[in-house]
Order: structure tokens, then C-alpha cells, then sequence
């Protein structure tokens, strides 16, 4: 067998040794995680062995006004704090991906470790930042880039580290969250409960990137990375939003005794011929309301995770906001700190397994399709025909009058994804159907 | 400042090279580690850099077959095993305390990692255990001695290092967990729904230790100590288990919004003059119907960790059971090899803050009690006046009648425990008071 691993070791500074740490950006998150390194110093010196000294803060802005910040310590020249000789730690929280790429290339390079809450930023460049840090010998931490304060990173790349995970699936994105939860318990239109989500400070001025799903997808790619030991990026993941999801659509999963809820969801494939691939996709989903992802409420985020041996496992808490977000960053910095002090280096990004990604299409899912329907005698029969022309066979079928046509629910069993879409698209065609108003996946 | 760590350092043996495993034990667990330990042979070579191999199998009787172990790889000698020299990590996984604390102490002076399940040792005896591997330095890993599966331990020493922790609360004992299950599903009595736990294999043949709350208390000690950076045993917890809980405690609870979950409650405690301590507590607790570890059924666990930063985190998985157990086995087991490999050691025990242990008179609490007072005029007031002259408000009364006499069920604000203790003591006594049937402490 060959082993394909990160060189060892780094020996450590010792102990006692002050770490130093370069801070990029002064945000939400930024000043946060500052505050935190003032009031926790003691405390963090202990845990890690030596004290955190902190060098400087790269802003865009000097001008600024940066309450709590010594003005020298500021300075709007990321490049050469991050290359000064007694920066041990580079802390990255500017968000966005190019100018953060550059910069967190240029630590690794320069030796230093990295802790970033940059979920677009690991999404995007994982295997370039991987390989530098390899290179350098050095870590990179980023638990802050996926549910913030829900210590998911960790636990894949650690705690799950002697299991063989089957399946993740997590509401990653408070937004959406707070937003489907908002027209579940309200009845509001998705318009109103977008309103609502940007006037509480939930949703940005441009909500895109929460409401289609891409942050979410961002998410899913790194929880499949770190779960699957392969390498998959953004563009991997299938990624569909809740921009579509209507009132009449939460309250049909409810009357069936179901929430929709985002899920991002990463699964080991394996197809008849035994050949495994990982898929990762994010869309709209039919959870049970018994299913504990189901009770996960207001922008809160959660991750349901099966694993061959552990079995189910779920994390709960705060996926986004300054305090979380600094809270999981910190953690991170408390643990390059360590091994700059004490020397080892914390498991890194870890391609093994490197399975094929996946087409959607082969993924096995299952669908609830809510139709009208023409209200005549063979109808059933017509359309039963029509799943068995693709080798879908179904679980349940409801009929109910509707005024002067039928309204027909179905939730098939597990098929392939295409196999389904192709019912759909044959259905739409068909005489006796009306109209298809809605077509969900289930968890 | 002093930093009192963990000496610097070890520098592994080098990518690639093999790690020695010996295995003390072969029940549940231990079979189940060993199983895994084949099964995902080529995974874990590539997470650790280097190949896990197995060099023995201590067990206490050796004529007893052993499905799917080698002979040869058997002994009755478990002392030899940890002595040899390519045995460089030894998982304990026999149970009790004295026999294989003086194992996990002889691997630990001979210089070999350890990987134990066992919650009592842990409990019992962590500060002889962590001083051994810090003289040796060589890593004590035992995050399958709380909750199995649910990787609390790791995220309390690494993900949450960065954090300042406020209280943690955890439903950490699957066989009390399904007994109050069934008593709330089905309105069983403790002692129908004890057999049927029984039966079904969630209690022991002697219940004792998981009903009377001592398997809770062990990991509650585990987790004070963990999450306070204080030393807390066993003995510092204070404890009371679920055999005096009632068909009409339960009842009764629901009728108020609540369920009764075992607790095991670890929290700092600040007192009047701002000076910090650490409580820790195991009783049946009163828990909202939407808190979060209201709906942990079965025979599942969850830990509630509230912290300053981070705010409130769930994990929820399997709290028992051989496969669950052994995942977190692994988890370590691949832990304690990465660094015997690369070099480094895992955080080790950090009782720095070193916080005096609170009487559990001096925590805040709130009492929800329930009792039959006489029918008639100024009972109220007069019972009233024995919650003032102890200085404990109320905040909710609710009198029902009941036959001849009144039931009066009352939930109190918070107040020190040793104050409620008193008053449900003047409470008995008091003429107006039948009987004081229920007293449940509020999450």
C-alpha cells in the first residue's frame, strides 16, 4: 500500500513561547475574534502552551474609526505583516475569494498557518491551499467556513476519523432556515418571508447567493471533501434554491406531515456494479416532522450525519453571527497555536479515497408530486402507466376532490433522480394531467 | 503568567512506518473495535499515514472461542502484551476500574499511547492518569467514555478551546433515557417500564448504576473537568437517579409543558462576591417539550452545551452500544497513531483553571413541587409566607381542586438549592400541607 501523507513533523517553539498571530479584516467576524483573543488571554495561554501575541490587522480602510484597536497595529499592507518574522498565524475573515486566495497562499508559503472562516474560498481553491500548506508543513484550519460555532470540520476530519461515513446532510444556511421556518409557521408567500428576513438583518441586500442555494453548495462541497476523502468543489454540487418554494407547498408537506427545509446533502453512491462515487447536491427538501432535522427552527443550523459505524449523529447551534463564527475561529487558532508551540501538525486535507463525482442523475431519490388532474375513470391508470414506463414504482397515492377536476399526490420510492425528472416531463405531457404543481425530493 | 503544559515534544516515527496496536479486552466493544480495525485496514492506513497493526488480544479466558481473532494472538498475559516493544498504542476496553487502571498505568509509564472506553476509570482516577502520560509524554485519548459515538469530548478539548463554556447539560445515560421514554409514550410505571428496558437489553440485570444516576455522575465528572479545566471526580457530583419517578410525575409534567429527562448539569457557578466554582449534578429534570433535549428519545443521548461565544450546541447520536463505542475507539485510535507517526500530541488534560468544586446548596436553582393542601380559606397565603421567609419567589401557582382537599402545583423562580431544599422541609410540616408529592428540579 502506498500512503500518500503530509510530511512530518514540525519540533515546536516550546513551551512558554509567545505565538503570533496577523489578523486580515475587521468585520463582523474579525473584530469578534479580536475582542475574544483580549478577554480570553489567559485562559487561551493556558490551553495552548504559550501566550498569543497579536502583530497587526490588515483593514482596506485605515481611516476607519476601529473601536478597541490599537492604531498600530493596523495597517492596509496585508502582504508585509503576514511576512513578518514573528508572525507564526495568519487569521484570514475578509471574505470573498481572489484577494483572501492570494493572501492565504502567500502565508502558507511564508510558513505560517492559516485559520480562515472562507467557506467560498475552501470551496473554490481547497486543493491549491492544501498543497501549500503541505508544502510548508504548516496547518490549515477552517472549522468557522461551514455552520460557524457547529464544530462539523472537526468532527469529520477527527471524532468520524475510524468510521466509514455513509451520508451528510445539513441545514447549512441560517437564511434560508429562517426563512422557510418563517412561511411554516406564519403561512407567509416567500416574498413576505424574504421581506421579513431582510428587515431582521437574516437576509443581505442581494440575498442571491443564501436564496439559490450557492452558499449552501459551498458548504457541501467542503462537509464531501472532508467526509468523503475526495476532492469536490463548488461546481461539483447540484444546486437548486427555495426561490420556487410556495405557501400552497409548505402547507401540501404539512397536511402529508412533513417541513421543508434547504438541505445540503452529501452521499456515497455505489451503483450495480458495486463502483462508488460521491454526490453532493443542495435543494429543497421533505423531512418527516419526526425527523430530528425537522425541529431545527429559525436561522439555526444543523447536520445529520450517518455513519457505518456511529450510526445517526446530529449537530445543533448557531451557524452564522459575529460571536459563533469567532468562537470556532479561535478554537482553530487555540489549535495551530498549540502546534506551533509544541510541534505536530493537525490532520490536513486528506484526497485518498478519491472517488467519482456523481451525476445527479444516478443518485437514487425520491419524489412527491402534487398534480391536478382530470376527474374520470381510468386516469389512475393512465398515469400508473406512465411510472412504470420508467420503473418507478410508488409508495402512496392520494386522491382528492378539487372542484371540478382531481388532485393527485404521489411519493414514489427511491428511483434514479433521472428516472424520475423523465416521469415528471411525461407526465406534464399527458392528457389527464392538468397541471404539476409541485415536485419535491424527500430526505 | 506561568503556563503549566504538557512538555514538548514528540517527533514520530516517520510517515509510512507501521504502528503497534495491542487490545485489551474482547467483549462488545473490543470485538467490535477489533472487526472494524480489518474492515477499514486500508482507510485508516491512509488517515493515519501509516499501517495500524494489531500485535495482541489480552483476554481473561482463553479457552472461550473467538470468532474471527487468530489464536495466536491471544493471551491471558496482558502485562507482556503492553511491554512489548512494537506495541506503541494500547485500547483498553475491559471495564471496572482497579485491574485495568493498573494496565492503562503500566502502557502509560512504559511510554504507549492509550485509547480507553472506560467512563469509571476516567472518572475515578483521571489525575494519576493524566500525570503518567504527561511523564511519558505519550497521548490519553477516551472519547468513547462519554456517549460513545457523540464526539462531546473532543469538541469540549479542541473545538470549543476558544471559548469560554457557561454550563453543559446532557441526557448521557441510554437505559434511563428509555425507561422515562416509555413511562412518557406509553404511561408505563417505572417499574413495568424498567422490565421492559430490561428485556429488550437497554438495563443491566442490575440496573443500579444507570437508574440510580452513578454511570451519569461518571461522565458528568468527565465532563465538568473537560469543560471547567478543573479536576472534578466522581465523588464531586452530586446525584439522584429516576427510581423515585412516578407514572403521576410524568403525568403531571405533561400536563405543565414538560417531559423528565436524567440529567447529568455541569455549570459554573459565580456567587455574590463574583467568585467562580463548578457544579455538577445528575436528577431527573423537568425539560420544556420544545427544548431541544426534550425530544432525545430512547435509548439516544444528547449534550447541551451553552458557551459565551458560541452559544447553544446540540450533539445527538448513540450514547451505547458495541459499534457506536467502537466508532469513537477508532476515532482515537487514529488519533494517537497520526501522532506516533507525524510526531505532536493530542491537548491533553488542562486543569489550570483549577475552580473549587460548589456545594450543590449553593447552586441556583427551580423547584417545580406538587402537593395536596387542605380546601379552604388563607391556605394560599399561609404557604406563601413559608416560600417568603426563605426568600424564594414564585413564579407560577396553579391550584386545582381534587376530591376533598386541593392540589397546588408550584413553580418557583430561581434560588439556591440548599433554600428550596428548606422550604419543601417547612412545607411538609406545615398544618395546611397533606402531602408534598413531587419535587422536580427545572432545567
Amino acid at each position: 500500500m502506498t500512503v500518500t501523507q503530509q510530511p512530518s513533523f514540525n519540533p515546536g517553539k516550546g513551551a512558554g513561547e509567545p505565538v503570533g498571530v496577523a489578523i486580515l479584516g475587521h468585520g463582523t467576524v474579525g473584530s469578534e475574534v479580536l475582542r475574544l483573543m483580549g478577554e480570553y488571554s489567559d485562559a487561551l495561554a493556558h490551553r495552548i502552551g504559550g501566550p498569543l501575541e497579536l502583530k497587526g490587522v490588515a483593514v482596506s480602510d485605515l481611516s476607519k474609526p476601529r473601536e478597541g484597536v490599537d492604531r498600530e497595529l493596523l495597517t492596509d499592507d496585508a502582504l508585509s505583516l503576514i511576512n513578518r518574522d514573528d508572525v507564526d498565524i495568519v487569521v484570514e475573515v475578509i471574505g470573498g475569494i481572489e484577494y483572501p486566495r492570494e493572501l492565504v497562499l502567500a502565508a502558507l508559503r511564508a510558513g505560517k498557518s492559516v485559520v480562515t472562516a472562507n467557506k467560498a474560498l475552501v470551496a473554490a481553491h481547497a486543493d491549491e491551499l492544501a498543497d501549500a500548506a503541505d508544502a510548508a508543513n504548516v496547518d490549515l484550519y477552517f472549522e468557522a467556513a461551514v455552520a460557524a460555532a457547529i464544530p462539523v470540520v472537526g468532527m469529520l476530519r477527527r471524532s468520524l476519523a475510524g468510521d466509514n461515513i455513509l451520508r451528510i446532510s445539513g441545514i447549512v444556511n441560517g437564511t434560508t432556515n429562517f426563512i422557510l421556518d418563517a412561511m411554516e409557521s406564519t403561512g407567509a408567500s416567500y416574498d413576505d418571508a424574504l421581506a421579513e428576513a431582510t428587515r431582521l438583518g437574516y437576509a443581505e441586500a442581494d440575498p442571491t447567493a443564501d436564496v439559490e442555494g450557492h452558499d449552501a453548495a459551498s458548504k457541501a462541497a467542503i462537509l464531501a471533501s472532508l467526509g468523503f476523502h475526495t476532492r469536490v468543489k463548488f461546481d461539483d454540487v447540484s444546486c437548486e434554491g427555495i426561490s420556487k418554494v410556495t405557501a400552497e407547498d409548505i402547507e401540501a408537506a404539512r397536511d402529508a406531515g412533513y417541513v421543508i427545509k434547504l438541505l445540503a446533502i452529501c452521499e456515497r453512491v455505489t451503483d450495480k456494479d458495486g463502483v462508488e462515487s460521491v454526490a453532493s447536491r443542495v435543494h429543497p427538501t421533505l423531512v418527516p416532522v419526526d425527523h430530528p432535522l425537522a425541529s431545527v427552527n429559525q436561522s439555526y443550523n444543523a447536520i445529520f450525519v450517518e455513519a457505518e459505524a456511529a450510526g445517526r449523529l446530529m449537530f445543533y447551534g448557531n451557524g452564522a453571527g459575529g460571536a459563533p463564527t469567532a468562537s470556532a475561529v479561535l478554537g482553530d487558532l487555540v489549535g495551530a497555536a498549540r502546534n506551533k508551540v509544541h510541534g505536530g501538525r493537525a490532520p490536513g486535507e486528506n484526497t485518498y479515497a478519491n472517488l467519482p463525482i456523481a451525476d445527479l442523475g444516478d443518485v437514487r431519490t425520491r419524489y412527491h408530486i402534487d398534480m391536478e388532474v382530470e376527474d374520470r375513470t381510468g386516469v389512475l391508470a393512465e398515469l400508473s402507466a406512465i411510472f412504470a414506463t420508467h420503473d418507478i414504482s410508488l409508495k402512496t397515492v392520494r386522491q382528492e376532490e378539487a372542484g371540478d377536476h382531481a388532485r393527485l399526490i404521489v411519493v414514489t420510492h427511491s428511483a434514479r433522480e433521472a428516472d424520475l425528472a423523465a416521469t415528471v416531463e411525461d407526465l406534464k405531457k399527458a392528457p389527464a394531467v392538468k397541471s404539476v404543481d409541485s415536485v419535491l425530493r424527500l430526505i
